[in-house]
Order: structure tokens, then C-alpha cells, then sequence
């Protein structure tokens, strides 16, 4: 797994956003990736989501082309921004010339580099934990701000208390998990940490009847700017979007199969914030 | 995640084979990463292991350094030989010239990519599935073929008849989750899929007292030629060799923090390789 580059650590935000100001370009965290349930304390097994981060990573990349700065919060090993478009890297270095699509990479990665920080995270601790201080910090800069949750979180995890401290043994005829729910944080972002931000959140289901139901739900309940609803089959073709006023506003479809639905996503929030940043 | 070459096949086995036949090399199957364990149908959650593939990737770089062909059978995502020695991939395409270390990578990449076949599984039972395969094609190869199970495999499944069809609901109190044991199936790989082959496995415990009786134990019970027993924590310093006489023959230490572990291993396999194939 390669990274774009070094990781950043959380001191290193501040000093990000600094740079920020002076150009005072929106700003937007982006989380991404799958989170970890550690099941056992000497960590060998755990509980995962599919999540590969594709979705976190290419949103990145069209939040950059609009000129915002963008905190990348993402699950260690995860697709990275820029990097994803790299297939076959010995091809490449065992080439004489670079395909138009790499030339285009390498320009963007370069001139975007320094508007993008790179954190990560593994468990669903670590997020939680990280994703309560990025929301702090982001606070003072209000509207200016976007929150884009796109990380797929566990839902349950084993607490501390109960996690075996070595590794299970393989001999038992079963193996009984009793999960506990994870502590919902999605009201504490714009109740708590950082309410003048522009709060986006996405809500993945397997079944079409119940996507529409819990976006509306979710919206009412955590009190976010939009929630994108998409189904696990068609997320990368069709996705819907609910705003504030606790409706479907419109559904956004990839036009082509040359075109990321992000592109789309991404086009489109950026008018909501904009009109957002506006209002008094 | 990049891979050095696009997977193949299982159909591409035996035209692989039938090169390595002609060299008369030595060939061994590498078995690398962890297994998923599905929790849904339509698969959302899953079980994984702390598994990066670290450790077959490094095996299979010593191996083709000592002429042999391997077959690369790898969880998909997990780290790849070669590649893991590139960490910043846009920092070397925009420098203009290569460290020693990258253009030795390339060197070596360019001189064994012939010998090497790559192909991924992702959950337990199509690993299980592919292993059957891969050992009974290498069965006509005897001697002459190593299998060298480094993959971390899960210990538990939740089988398919248990698995709920949809995404499992956020809002309970409690998830509880009855996996039962995977079949075993190390004992299969000697005694009925690939009887004359080589076989090492690896043992990876948490606990010290537990791992020396699990490895002699292992090594009675499956009839492997070798168990290499392991600590999580001192995995990539240190390792104990239990040999067919079911005691510890050596154990392997990493000499300095400039080399990896695995040299060290795969220089002595390929010792106790020969002498195997020297026997009548």
C-alpha cells in the first residue's frame, strides 16, 4: 500500500489551517475507509467493513480541483487520493514515456499537494476519538467548513472489558461474539463540536426499502445539512440526496461510465456550501 | 493498492508449470494474508486478521532469488513482492533520478516477473476452494514442489445458512454472533492433495507457553515436513523451527535490523528442500 504521502499527525492541523486562512479557501474534512473492531486485546482478529475507500479518495480529488483545502481522515491501508489511478507501478517505472492519464495524475498530485493533509486511523476508537478533535478545530472557522463523513463505521464493537487477552483458541466448537453498539457520535458533530459547519453524511443500505426511510430518519435525528443515500449495488452509479428540510431534494446519476459519480456529488455540494457560506 | 502484475487465473497454472518444467527449477506455492469471514450475504461486515501479507511477500522474493518459481497465492489487497519496497510512488515519478535501493527493485522485478504467478482469493472458503486446487496440480510435481502456508486462515465461519440476508440493523442492544469452527484442512494437503511436496506451515501465537505444544502438536496431527512457530509480538525477529522428528531443530534469528527475517528462513528451507528431494 502506498501513500501520496508521509502521514500528518493531529498537531500538524492547525498549522494546515493556518495556511488556509491566508488563501481562505473552503475547507473540507473528509473521512474515509472502513473501521476496525478489534476482537480480541493482543489484536490478531477483528471485525471489518467492505469499505475500500474509493469513495473517500476520489471525493478528495474533486473537492481539491474546486479549490478547497481538504483534511483527509482516513483508515490506514485505504485507497489514497491521486495514488489509486497508479495500477501497475513497475510498468510504469520500466517505461520510456508516461500515458496522458499519468501525466495528468502526476500534475495534479503535484499541484494539489499541499492543500491536502493525510491522517489515519485503524479502530473505531482512534476514529471516534479523532474525529472529535478535527470537528473542535474545525469549529472556528464555521460555514467556511465542510464535514463529508464517507468512512463506513461499525455499528458494534466488543468492549475493552470484554476482550479476550490472547489470541482465541481455534478449538472450541463455537464461538459465541455478544457485540455492544457503537456510541453514536453523527448528532455531537453539529450539536456539540462544530454546528456552523456544513455537516454531509452518507447512509449505506443493502435494501432498497429501507434506504429512504433511515435517510429521513437520520437527517431529523442528527440534524445534518444532507445525508446521501445509496444502495451497496448501485453506490458507484446512483445515489440520493436528502437535505434539511428532511426530503429528497434529487438523485444524482453517473452520466457515463468515463465519469465518476463523485465528479457529480462533489459539483453538487459545492453549490449547497457556497449558498450555505452566503446566508447570514 | 497496486499489484505488480495483473492476477491470473487458475487455468494459467498449468501453462505456468509447464515453463518451470522445461527450467526444471524448484516451484512453491506461497500462501499470503489473511482470510475474510462474510457476516451478511450481501457482504457488508466482515471478520478479518491482522494479516498484511508482509511476510509472504518477503518469501517470495527469496524464493526467486534462489531460482525457484513460485506460485504467489494472495489475499487481494494484501502487500505484494516488490512493490512493498515503494512507499511514495509520485515522489519517484517526479524525481529524475532512482535510489540505489529503488533501481535494485526494478532490476530484480524485470529479472523474475516470469517466474512468479500471482492470484488472489478474499474470503475463507474460496482460499480453502483454490488450495485444494493449487496443491493437487502441483501433486505430479512431487518433490519438486514446496507449499509454504503463510496465509493467516480464519479459525471461524458464520456458514451460509446462518448468514442474514441484509445488512444487520444498527439499532439493537445486542449483536450476538455464533461462528462455528472452519474445517481443517492442513492435514488434507499431505495426506490426500499433494502427499510428496514439501510442507511448511506457520504457527502464530499471543502466548509463549502455548506455542511450543501447539507446534509439535501441529506437526504430529497434519504430518507437515515443518512448522515454523511464531509470536505476534517478536514475529519479525524471531522464529522457532519444529522439524518431522516433531522436536525444535533450530530456532532463526533476524542478524540485524538491516535484514529481514525471512532471508534468513527461506536461505534454510531451501536447504532442507534439497536434501528432501535428494532422498529416494
Amino acid at each position: 500500500m502506498m501513500n501520496t504521502k508521509a502521514d500528518s499527525n493531529f498537531n500538524s492541523v492547525e498549522t494546515f489551517l493556518t495556511q488556509c486562512q491566508k488563501v481562505n479557501s473552503p475547507i473540507v474534512l473528509v473521512t474515509s475507509g472502513g473501521t476496525l473492531v478489534p476482537l480480541e486485546k493482543n489484536t490478531v482478529r477483528f471485525i471489518d467493513n467492505f469499505s475500500t475507500g474509493r469513495r473517500g479518495a476520489a471525493s478528495v480529488e474533486y473537492f481539491l480541483e474546486l479549490n478547497y483545502s481538504v483534511i483527509f481522515y482516513y483508515r490506514a491501508g485505504s485507497i489514497q487520493p491521486f495514488d489509486r489511478h497508479i495500477h501497475n507501478v513497475f510498468d510504469i517505472l520500466l517505461s520510456t514515456s508516461h500515458s496522458e492519464q499519468l501525466t495528468k495524475t502526476i500534475e495534479q498530485y503535484k499541484s494539489y499537494k499541499n492543500n491536502l493533509l493525510s491522517i489515519s486511523f485503524k479502530t473505531v476508537t482512534e476514529y471516534l476519538d479523532g474525529l472529535e478533535l478535527l470537528c473542535k478545530v474545525l469549529n472556528p472557522y464555521r460555514k467556511l467548513a465542510m464535514i463529508y463523513l464517507c468512512a463506513a463505521v461499525s455499528d458494534y464493537y466488543l468492549p475493552l472489558d470484554e476482550l479476550p487477552e490472547h489470541k482465541i483458541s481455534s478449538e472450541q466448537n463455537e464461538l459465541v461474539l455478544r457485540l455492544k453498539p457503537v456510541k453514536k457520535v453523527l448528532g455531537d458533530v453539529k450539536q456539540h463540536w462544530s454546528p456552523d459547519a456544513y455537516v454531509v453524511s452518507f447512509k449505506l443500505e443493502t435494501n432498497k426499502q429501507l434506504l429512504q426511510d433511515k435517510c429521513i430518519k437520520s437527517l431529523k435525528k442528527y440534524g445534518h445539512n444532507m445525508v446521501i443515500g445509496n444502495l451497496l449495488d448501485t453506490r458507484e452509479t446512483m445515489v440520493d440526496i436528502y437535505d434539511e428540510e428532511g426530503k429528497k431534494c434529487t438523485t444524482i446519476k453517473r452520466p457515463d461510465n468515463n465519469c465518476e459519480i463523485e465528479h457529480q456529488i462533489i459539483q453538487f455540494l459545492y453549490k449547497k456550501h457556497e449558498e450555505y457560506r452566503k446566508q447570514i
